[in-house]
């Protein structure tokens, strides 16, 4: 077995790999810990052993649980960009701009490799980085900054290298994956859920980024842009979050034979590339339906392949540190031959052509709170019929505690444009108490 | 998108990268489809464009659907090791040994590139193989020789280098899942699904390979070397196969809450790696138990990521030939940085320590066919007392067509060396009418 195999001879010959760490929380304790604990397996891996030889952080007396004092320590990480000894920075400072991003761009160009987790950052400036990357002869990775510990990147940028990709449906928040499977198991509602999950630790203060499905389009970002070969554009994607699902929705999904996940897609429509995150019901027997709690999954769909799903825990230190650690093995290993950061080369990608989802054609499941008035489901079914959507099924169900009927309604196929014409008008019906929630109906393929 | 991105300036530069194919069966053709097809597309993610300069298979005028003509022909594919215009072998002849093991050999001596589907030969020539090719340079992969078209290697040797790994379990049969996936659905008998799945194409004209574990054993030998850092064994895996599964198996695992998979399993003894290939019992809310038909399924648990789960594809010419070109793509692009066949050097790989199942702790399920006569419980009761090993459930079912009765257990966590003489004891039971057929109860820690 690896780690009490015999000393391999090349790391002997080989210059050790010299690595610095810029921050030093949950992740970076965790890299530290792997990148001594397993030295030797790593070495034989690498075909080198990696060293770390300097480390930063902003409070340098915190107790970590590992023993940094043995590395130079730098108050100010940007230090490391200038350092000769110094072949590999690991970024994991945060923030799309700031120090995160003058440390990246200062390394890349002075020709030292870096790796990532700031997702954030990959989806803003990706493009700016890899370039930087390439002009300098410096590897840029980011594994860890999409689905944690899972290899995503490394499967779609490599393992499915033959392939044409038709669309790519990830499951890419944990928080709210928890939420959601918590609303489920529990039958409570989302803000007592949040609450909960943020006690736990499940779940930020803030936990603005996670429930409106920001984090999820920093993620689909980059997935896209290996993908389908175009500068990440986060600013091109449609972002919905899960803060207006209730209780009932997740319960009439079920009813109807789904679950309600929050899934950032991105696929090629007629006029362009369509990146969305939304909540969307997954019949329940498909692969991304039953992950639950605070695992990732993501689902890639390509011409000669089929569907490829990969599941595993989407945070954590450790799980972000074996992903961090993965990608400083590779480029250890590469030296020079580095995967580029998006598959190709930075001046293959193209600027995404933003397509809209008017063209689309989908399913929808629309829940509507109204007055218990006479005429109530005619006027809801007028402004369907009026914009050319067809109903196939409605659920009318007695009064809630408030004198509310609950109207649950699922579409057939439909262009998403008239659907936005039916939801405009639904919103006008007098008796409505609530606006309309409409959710996607996601249909996949069998597996 | 890349399919129609800019020409890249690098592989103008660079020399286009040769390829020769020996055999042009299913896979063969896709694999001739993909390089033909998308050669934009595999240049700019190579960094090299990737020719095809010779071919080679039994019979040079079959239609394949693909146009073979424009490269040079070998009658045999043993003059590709010689040629000097070749970088790279695909061989996808098949078979442990012959002709398929002559041309990896003599390829990798001379310094090409060896890139294989050939499980079998993987399994008993792999490391002699990795050897050589480190001896001359040149790469070794094999991505295509388990799990068709998901990238498992990948993912285990380089996605989770930063892991020590616990355990892999994987579907790795797409017939045996198949047929057991069928049986449940029509509750129908084992002969019956196997003589459907001959006609329809899901199961060899000699399924024995399949069916009885074999193939199941070669891809598991195959990870465990990548997984364990061990030279692969096959020799060291005990296999049982799905023959002895029958229907009322499959509906006695439904009541108790579980499905019946043929599993691959490896992890470290206490003694040593026990690698096996067995059916299993997995609780139906597991990954596992929910990849159904032909597909495949990877499941890794390792020190710092958890649990990662990859399914897809198991089989088909554009699946397998979509792991194929991942290699290709890998090699080209990495030129002399190549990650080593089996994850670290061939002289890194130690010689597996077998170790015993017998130390292994588990709970089984056991199903009995008895005369109806009194006191056979008892009896049945007494063996498993005498042996040690406790019930924790039993079900004794009335009369089936020909008077024989049930009788299904369960037992709790018990000794495998004692489940053995339980067994035995079993056997000997004289109202048995047919061996007992016990299978094992896996658990999973939750994901």
């Amino acid at each position: 077995m690896v780690s009490e195999a015999k000393p391999e001879k090349a790391p002997d010959d080989v210059q050790p790999f010299r690595v610095a760490l810029a921050g030093l929380g949950t992740v970076g304790a965790a890299t530290v810990s792997i990148l001594q604990e397993t030295a030797n397996l790593l070495a034989a891996r690498a075909g080198s052993s990696i060293e770390i030889v300097a480390v930063s952080a902003r409070n340098r007396n915190r107790d970590r649980g590992v023993d940094c004092s043995v590395y130079r320590w730098e108050d100010d990480p940007i230090a490391f960009a200038d350092a000769d000894d110094i072949d590999l920075v690991v970024e994991m400072i945060g923030g799309a701009d700031g120090p995160a991003f003058a440390l990246a761009k200062a390394s890349l160009q002075n020709g030292k490799s870096l790796v990532t987790a700031n997702k954030a950052m990959v989806a803003h400036h990706g493009g700016v980085l890899a370039a930087l990357a390439e002009a300098s002869g410096a590897a840029f990775r980011f594994e860890a900054a999409v689905a944690g510990g899972i290899p995503a990147i490394k499967a779609l940028a490599e393992g499915l290298a033959a392939n044409q990709i038709h669309r790519i449906s990830g499951i890419l928040n944990g928080t709210c994956n928890y939420i959601l499977s918590t609303m489920e198991a529990e039958k409570a509602g989302f803000d007592h859920v949040l609450e909960a999950a943020q006690r736990e630790g499940y779940a930020e203060a803030d936990p603005t980024f996670d429930v409106e499905g920001v984090d999820t389009a920093h993620k689909l970002a980059i997935l896209a842009a290996i993908g389908f070969g175009v500068v990440p554009d986060f600013g091109g994607v449609s972002t919905k979050g899960i803060s207006s699902i209730a209780s009932v929705d997740i319960e009439y999904a079920a009813t109807l034979g789904y679950r309600i996940k929050l899934l950032g897609i991105v696929t090629r429509g007629g006029d362009g590339l369509v990146q969305s995150v939304q909540p969307c019901l997954v019949e329940r027997g498909h692969a991304l339906a039953q992950v639950m709690g605070v695992t990732n999954a993501v689902q890639i769909e390509a011409d000669r392949v089929g569907t490829v799903v990969l599941e595993g825990p989407g945070a954590g230190g450790n799980a972000t540190a074996s992903a961090i650690v993965a990608d400083i093995v590779d480029i250890a290993r590469a030296r020079q031959a580095h995967t580029p950061a998006f598959g190709v080369s930075s001046q293959a990608l193209t600027k995404a052509m933003r397509g809209s989802e008017d063209l689309a054609m989908g399913r929808f499941y629309i829940r509507l709170i109204v007055e218990d008035r006479i005429g109530v489901v005619a006027d809801i079914a007028g402004c369907l019929r009026d914009a050319d959507v067809s109903i196939a099924s409605l659920i009318q169900r007695g009064r809630d505690e408030d004198g509310g009927v609950f109207v649950v309604m699922t579409t057939h196929e439909a262009r998403e444009a008239k659907m936005r014409v039916a939801i405009t008008e639904l919103a006008k019906v007098p008796s409505l108490r609530f606006p309309p929630v409409v959710i996607r109906i996601m249909e996949f393929a069998e597996t």
